[in-house]
């Protein structure tokens, strides 16, 4: 199983997801992202003129890094593939993604900018506990 | 200047680094870990066996994110490239990180374990301030 029970209680937290991408040499880059699962799928919310968006429209590949807020020993890493990509037209996934993490919707829409919404499929993790690592596929 | 001073705290406090690098494949890899600022240079800790130091000798490219966590919309990401290994013979370094990320010495050291320091030197850096992001080379 690629998310272990031990650990999926970080899905359900409204915490931030540390996303790697590729940029356009190649080169990791990293940054703190808000998130939703949903059982099958990592949720992402993006702007298609987001160097991100632009990263994995290059190379698909991508992958996440969550803490348990409560101890620093305890984190998730999932590495995946974008498999798929929906214009968020409503804006019900970022308001509602919004609605999780800060209680209200998304406050920085601007309308000439098009929302989507990346589905992530994990393909691997690795989990830390107290200085023990393991790792799922 | 790459380390912005409106983000340079980041670096003076005990958090957690989000650090991606690149797999096999070059695909992203990212998980946390503590780190020191020098004013020149991001200093990490690794053993020789692990996948991140394998990863760093196939490819020096990598990246950090770090936020503020009192505020989530506050964060910095710095990319670079590991420009010095040493070796940590005492485990001076190690047990430093540890003195301030958990006030003692790192429990967790395994004596057939070569533990190693990274110097990182920053290249690129970008921040977010409240959903308004800038950048610094």
């Amino acid at each position: 199983m690629i998310i272990p029970e031990t650990h999926s209680d970080l899905l359900a937290l409204p915490l931030l997801a540390h996303v790697a991408t590729l940029g356009t040499q190649g080169e990791p880059q990293v940054n703190p992202v808000w998130f939703a699962w949903d059982g099958q799928y990592i949720k992402l919310t993006l702007t298609r003129h987001r160097q991100k968006y632009r990263n994995l429209e290059r190379d698909p590949h991508i992958a996440l890094s969550i803490v348990d807020p409560e101890n620093q020993f305890r984190y998730l890493e999932l590495r995946g593939v974008v498999e798929q990509v929906e214009d968020d037209h409503d804006l019900a996934f970022i308001n509602g993604l919004a609605q999780r993490y800060i209680g209200r919707d998304y406050p920085w829409h601007r309308p000439d900018e098009q929302r989507i919404i990346l589905y992530i499929r994990p393909l691997h993790s690795s989990m830390m506990n107290a200085g023990r690592r393991t790792s799922g596929k």
